[in-house]
């Protein structure tokens, strides 16, 4: 069966995942919103909704955004019964969606903190308070669990939210000329209208994406108003929340990656709804700098922790990172908009980067633990005793009391689908290689395109074409950017690429007919990448990368001290498929050299080189990190100068 | 005219130093105690003496140890006078000495916080606020004053409130059994029972020591009176100030590196002073976890800016180090401590390591400006915009309005002469290589030593020998850890080394007669030092060394990026003295290519090699970086591998 969303994930890669979400993420992050875990701080999310509801006596309990928590396992569930109807959990999920309706107040406000504990404080505090970050995820689930199952209740309660939202904000008298601290409905907002078909919520999207950052500074006027005196937290003021200036001024990723992110989401979505050059022409800055200057080779984002935040070009240490999970997400989300708005292989090179890397890195092979921040090398001991590598931790952790990263990937993977094509009138793009049955509408006609694939340990897919109609269309695919080399068949026949290719796609355009084949066969040599020289920590080093997986060393295969093994010079580089290992991965071997510790003996610095010895080293994917027996890891690796 | 302690300082290295603290320092630091400083803080020192003398009506105003930069300041000028009588000076040292004696309780207490703040919680938080701190300053500088000028006042007060002290703490009935958050006093009573020989001082300082750590620990006690819920702030507790543990079972260096080193140098005091064999193994465990697992090549030791502290054994990251300048002079002390135990050339290598390198780096050449961070990498940008290096100043700075590295630096200056040798009945040991005039007495007799070098910049040093008396007794003296090879000649005759040299120290006994001479040779070669392969910031990289002199380079030299820059395999290291540079420096150039950054291109990562470009590279003294325009600094150097 198809979704309605016309696409079934047949993937072995993704389906395990998706399994996972089903299985494991979803069931438990049911039972934390209900306080079912023991060991566990509560959630009392959903109790807070019961309160808000006046079905329950009691006190508004966990952070300002607890309802975002709700909000998120909702959209997951929609995510998951496209996949697969579910009558059980789509019950659960009704019953929740009925408490947020009852818990609505009578001019259509939705949120447990304000209407439990501070009635009379609503909207007094955008800056910190993120009400309008949990009224986007709310949003967000309300589109997509009408997306998946046709009904309407949750979409009602939110539209009336939305026009709620919608009368309260804006620069009329009476209105409140502000915007979200936290972005999150600028991007919900166009969903909201993709649905709806309403202009008012692309225009309220548009406001807050305009409003943002003008003198004088809303969040001035309203901590003025709240007779704060204290300077803001974060010592580089309101680029925190990317609100330092207008949007349109902004030319680099500054300030709390996961606000960044989805703030650039949006922006892209908006830019092309609404034909608005100007504001292509920032997020195209913005993508270049954060994916130019800013981004991680696992397509983590975010440099420091202080903030959870970005800090400048070329600042990309590995041991102190931040790169959050979520931030990963929303990049992914960022890069399918800006798909939309160019077909360019960079959008979905990052894409993929981030869905192969630093995404799923967050959670382990179990679905059971999960990582809020994803860094590139960790030492365990300085995990425990250097305060800078606090949040650095060595192992996944089964929840978060902010807990905002597990939904996050519940979410993207309950969703990845929604990632593989898109399309226009008579063009079909694919973005991604992830094995499915699909139908595409075009402007004339439904084509069902079925794609086959073992992906990301091989490079060969195979699509097989089944149009309603024999029409000409084009079926246009991306060549990742990791690949040098690619044959393309049509029907068993080599197809010559000279000038079809366009910024990295080539467009097969033809009358196509039932059952024709694409083949595509992608080299996918394992390579050394080297980071441009402006990076300091990663002068000398290199990673290993084989199609879109990068690698990483890991202290159970290679010992301690990984920081002293070089990558001999011209050493052959081994791929091996080890189906029992780590859930079916490719490993690579490779020669290589370490300083040894014992001969050196006890002195700090001596006038000599350390002996080396000869070994050999086995990588994994970076993502499957830390599914054994905890320890060292290294993404960058020394390498014989 | 030699000075009471014997010793006058010639050398044209030290000279320069010596006429800063003179001319710069304390002149300054004197205008700071009495708030006469435009554009700065006020420190209000003085003032919160003349207010608890009862002379003036205020505030208390400062730091909670504000008395403790007076204390300095005074102990700065008493060794500034010893060098050189100075009227004027003297005047107004007594006259400050009058006024803490003015400010003394009838019972001989003496601590302006308490006295003007809080009269009634003296004694009520030890383990934050610095009395016994304050107290043991103020009792360092009243030995030195006493031992330089032979006047009683300053001692005869703080001999009142040690007395005092001494009455108030211990075990028994009504006595607080507790010691200080912040060691010092433990070391000043040592010296304190050096001028006065009374046993009660030594016996103080040994119970502060006996008493620290042990269970039930007197900072929970003082915390539950106190009626404090809070948890320490510190998230290792009590490692903080070395109290987690009772002193004798401590192995290894944790916590705030002033304090730790301030007990170690009491701890190798007492352990001398009393004999204590036990505690003499645990200052040389101490010491070899310090210097051979936690120290950095510039004798900077405390690892991290959280606690500014030590964390654990070879973690040394050179660009978020705190390594204050007054930890390294704090070094100092203790090595000396520990050659009074041991003759053994280890310690003085490392005091020799600190004085010349990580102390002195603190202070910029015209003596106006200082690091209280000292790091060995140093990116202004990073400092600028990331958080977790604000700490690491790229600039010196006018002063500080925690005033405790300026004139912990003034003192170790001024009082560098009674570093240089010591002695016990008959021998006499020569650590450091500084020109100077010396009388020594042994057992019976007098000798008069005259040292001649040009030390750092050569290996030269000519000693002349004039005993009073024509007898046998023993001169001996350090070979430096870094001398590869030394020639030593008696009164022009080349002296065979075997079996007169004994841990790193050359015994010369004979009858030693009037104008005999000793010339030393230490081969100076420029070299390149390893970390042991453990210091994983530190694989693949070297550090330039010649003589006791650590190198680095700067931009200004060498250009943007210096972590992109190689040193080549096997260059020649050329060493050069530079007359007008700095102050007249010995420079190093050598050959070195570095990662071209223009051809790369605008990718982040790609599977290439960058391109190389070869260059030259000079490096200067790492204690006179930031001395011309600045800009970014370097250590530890990358190496052609």
């Amino acid at each position: 069966m198809l979704s309605n969303n016309n696409i079934k994930i047949t993937d072995q890669f993704w389906l395990n995942y998706i399994n996972l979400v089903k299985t494991e993420v979803i069931p438990y992050q049911w039972k934390a919103l209900n306080d079912r875990l023991p060991d566990t701080e509560p959630s009392h999310a959903i109790e807070n909704f019961r309160i808000a509801a006046g079905e329950k006596e009691g006190k508004f309990y966990g952070m300002v955004f607890q309802d975002s928590d709700v909000a998120k396992w909702l959209e997951a569930v929609a995510y998951i019964l496209e996949d697969e109807p579910n009558v059980e959990l789509e019950k659960t999920a009704d019953e929740v969606i009925d408490l947020i309706g009852r818990s609505q107040q009578p001019d259509g406000y939705i949120n447990t903190y304000y209407t439990i504990k501070e009635p009379d404080k609503r909207w007094t505090n955008l800056r910190d308070n993120h009400e309008l970050y949990c009224a986007g995820h709310l949003i967000e689930a309300a589109v997509a669990y009408y997306k998946t199952t046709g009904k309407r209740r949750f979409l009602d309660i939110m539209c009336r939210y939305a026009d709620y939202i919608y009368h309260v904000f804006g620069n009329g008298v009476g209105q409140i000329s502000g915007y979200p601290g936290h972005q999150e409905i600028e991007l919900a907002l166009l969903k909201l209208y993709e649905v709806t078909n309403d202009v008012k919520y692309l225009n309220l999207s548009k406001y807050f994406i305009d409003q943002r950052g003008k003198e004088p500074h809303y969040f001035d006027i309203e901590k003025e108003k709240r007779g704060e005196k204290l300077p803001y937290w974060y010592e580089y003021g309101y680029k925190y929340s990317q609100s330092h200036l207008p949007v349109k001024e902004q030319t680099e990723a500054v300030g709390h990656a996961v606000r960044a992110v989805y703030m650039y989401t949006a922006m892209a979505d908006l830019a092309k709804k609404t034909k608005d050059e100007q504001l292509k022409v920032v997020c195209e800055k913005l993508w270049n700098n954060v994916t130019q200057k800013q981004m991680y080779i696992t397509a983590g984002i975010g440099s420091s922790e202080y903030g959870e935040s970005f800090t400048f070009d070329y600042d990309l240490p590995n041991d102190t990172s931040y790169t959050e999970t979520c931030a990963s997400v929303g990049l992914v989300f960022w890069g399918r908009k800006m798909l939309d708005l160019q077909i360019d292989r960079k959008y979905a090179d990052v894409m993929e980067r981030a869905l192969y890397n630093g995404t799923i890195s967050g959670m382990d092979l179990d679905g059971k633990k999960f990582f809020y921040v994803n860094p590139l090398e960790v030492w365990p001991k300085a995990s425990k005793l250097d305060h800078n590598k606090k949040h650095v931790k060595p192992v996944r952790q089964k929840w978060f009391n902010c807990a905002c990263c597990p939904p996050n990937l519940a979410r993207m993977i309950g969703s990845i689908g929604h990632y593989v094509y898109s399309n226009d009138s008579s063009n079909i793009f694919t973005h991604l290689y992830i094995g499915n049955d699909s139908e595409i509408v075009l402007e004339n006609q439904k084509v069902h395109l079925s794609q086959e694939t073992n992906y990301p340990w091989t490079g060969e897919v195979k699509i097989t074409v089944n149009p309603e109609l024999e029409k000409e269309f084009t079926i246009a695919f991306r060549i990742p950017g990791w690949c040098d080399h690619v044959v393309v068949k049509v029907n068993g026949e080599e197809i010559n690429l000279e000038g079809i290719v366009k910024k990295g796609y080539v467009y097969l355009t033809r009358i196509w007919n039932k059952g024709n084949t694409i083949e595509l066969s992608f080299e996918m040599k394992v390579k050394c990448i080297r980071a441009n020289p402006k990076v300091r920590e990663n002068i000398g080093k290199l990673a290993l990368q084989r199609g879109p997986i990068i690698y990483c060393i890991e202290e159970i295969d290679n010992g301690e001290n990984l920081p002293s093994i070089y990558l001999a010079r011209d050493s052959e580089l081994r791929a091996k498929y080890e189906e029992d290992l780590l859930g079916g991965i490719v490993t690579i071997t490779a020669d290589a050299y370490r300083l040894n510790e014992e001969t050196w003996g006890e002195e700090l610095y001596l006038s000599q080189l350390p002996e080396r010895k000869k070994v050999e080293i086995k990588a994994i994917p970076y993502y499957a990190w830390c599914n054994r027996d905890p320890g060292e890891m290294l993404v960058w690796i020394n390498e014989e100068q």
